[in-house]
């Protein structure tokens, strides 16, 4: 067999072809998976999911893995894994999977995995911010330092103290116990719900939502989105949490009814709202606009540079498990 | 003697004199120092000081005590002091006693008590919010949601992990000590500077500011204001800092040089800074305000309504201490 040297170019290696579902990689990502995958990138292909997918099932080397958005544009359903029978492996750049039909990956044999906890830490304390910023109303000050209103205009509403508040966490996973143990540091009471009381925790367990909501001035939604949790603060929840109490989502849009929200907010029957996520992003009710007691980020709880490159380092590792026939670093469904 | 009873009208009781120099106090504070005191409130009286001392000297009941604000418009100097020689006592509802002339006061025997600590742990909780607030841009990703950019405009900076960071503390006191503690729940690495190292904790000291800074990720302002203070974080050492650094202030406005602050931040000299206080308040640099890596609000970090009651709880224990002879609650100058 000739040698690359003898034949006086470089072999060109054979890469496992990669099914990609992610619009913005910066270039140190991309090029990493560049220089171990044959990239097929749907969103530059400008192709419609199915013939992309058909175009993919019918290449000499079908794909066998895919890398998806997590929380995301794109979902693997039965019609998604039905278009591409090679498939062996999803892997979710985000920690939720519901854009995901497991149930169709487990029956399939289609392993899956996700960003396991490299953004764990980041949500966490995006919650936290978001929670003093709510209580002590910074974004509010510094709109009304923007605009010049200091030297103007004397009064202002005094903000809350964020110690001794009892808060409420929904969903006490990663996330959740990162939450409670920053806002421990702060002198808050930490009472959670969750599927199933955790043994290692001391803070108080409540069986269900309505009754968390009922003995906390704080609610903080830190759960997975599922069939169970999808509205999970609803009305009823709402106005148990009562009109001094604090909504933090950084969960999914969906664990709140987001319409309910609005209006007990526009009718002060709670106090105020931290949201990274809504019901139908980038749409944001226009209602919040007008509300100084509501804070808004556009869901970048997830986004530094710091998760950026840990990220990258999962994907890579879940990967290169896959294609080695080693267990996932971070799975969902391990097969 | 004939008994209020017999004489058929309340006996009015003679209520000792207090200066009072504070705009704006609550109802409810007002109605508690109304029933102890005979008040003679400087701003109510619209008189120039001067005037205003030299009759509250002159009335029968010449006053021992006042109230003054804290951080604030009316200086306890010297003149002051002369202008009203039966004064023996200075409250301050501020931490910072940087307008009371302590020299002056030690000289004649006033005493002088201060807020002591009822703020500190909302002036931490405040801090700790700007500074994930800087870091994760949430008052900038606010401006974006509220502006209606989310769904025209894809591409967003990525903030930074507040994990692993190392803060440096200028001023390791009652406030300082409570950012650690609180930073340390992020994974936060604590530095400090302050006039003498402390037995107590486990973090690392530096002897002088500028190599607190040439080893900080960030700076927060933490100490007292005076002459040893004044532009603690100047030219010198906003260049020790360097590119990626934050700086926080929640000390006071002069403890930054705050031309050479704008400067660094114009030319992209440090990263972003978080500020409660400034200079010249209430007027703020307009360079400011077209920085989104600059989180400002309005000296506020003391105002919730749980600090509020507590100052006046403090305030009325220190009067009724010094007014009985006993030792005051939060003596600065105990005499």
């Amino acid at each position: 067999m000739a040698s690359p040297a003898a034949s006086g170019e470089a072999e060109a290696p054979v890469l496992p072809a990669l099914l990609l579902f992610r619009r913005r990689l910066d270039a140190a990502f991309h090029a990493a998976l560049r220089r171990r995958y044959h990239l097929l990138d749907f969103f530059a292909s400008g192709e419609p999911l199915p013939a992309f997918l058909a175009g993919a099932a019918a290449s000499p080397d079908p794909p066998r893995a895919a890398v998806v958005v997590g929380g995301g544009a794109v979902r693997v359903d039965a019609a998604f894994l039905d278009a591409i029978p090679s498939l062996g492996f999803v892997f979710s750049t985000g920690a939720g999977v519901d854009h995901i039909d497991l149930h169709e990956c487990a029956r399939r044999g289609v392993a899956v995995a996700n960003s396991g906890t490299v953004y764990s830490t980041d949500v966490a304390d995006h919650a936290v911010g978001m929670l003093i910023d709510v209580l002590r109303r910074v974004s509010a000050a510094e709109r009304f330092v923007r605009s010049g209103l200091w030297p103007v205009q004397g009064d202002y509403p005094l903000g809350n103290k964020l110690g001794g508040k009892r808060v409420g966490i929904i969903g006490l996973g990663n996330i959740g116990s990162l939450i409670a143990k920053r806002l421990q540091a702060f002198g808050c009471v930490i009472y959670y719900n969750s599927r199933r009381p955790r043994d290692s925790v001391p803070y108080k367990y409540f069986l269900n939502v309505h009754d968390l909501a009922s003995e906390s001035d704080v609610l903080v939604v830190a759960c997975a989105l599922n069939k169970d949790t999808r509205h999970i603060v609803n009305k009823d929840v709402l106005e148990a949490l009562g009109k001094d109490g604090i909504i933090i989502n950084i969960g999914r849009g969906a664990n709140v009814d987001e319409m309910e929200l609005v209006r007990a907010l526009k009718e002060g029957r709670i106090a105020g709202a931290g949201l990274d996520v809504f019901e139908n992003e980038p749409k944001v009710p226009a209602e919040f606009f007008s509300m100084d007691n509501v804070v808004m980020t556009h869901h970048v709880a997830v986004f530094t540079s710091e998760s950026r490159s840990d990220l990258r380092d999962t994907t890579i590792g879940n990967l290169e498990a896959f294609f080695s026939g080693k267990p996932l670093l971070t799975p969902v469904l391990p097969w």
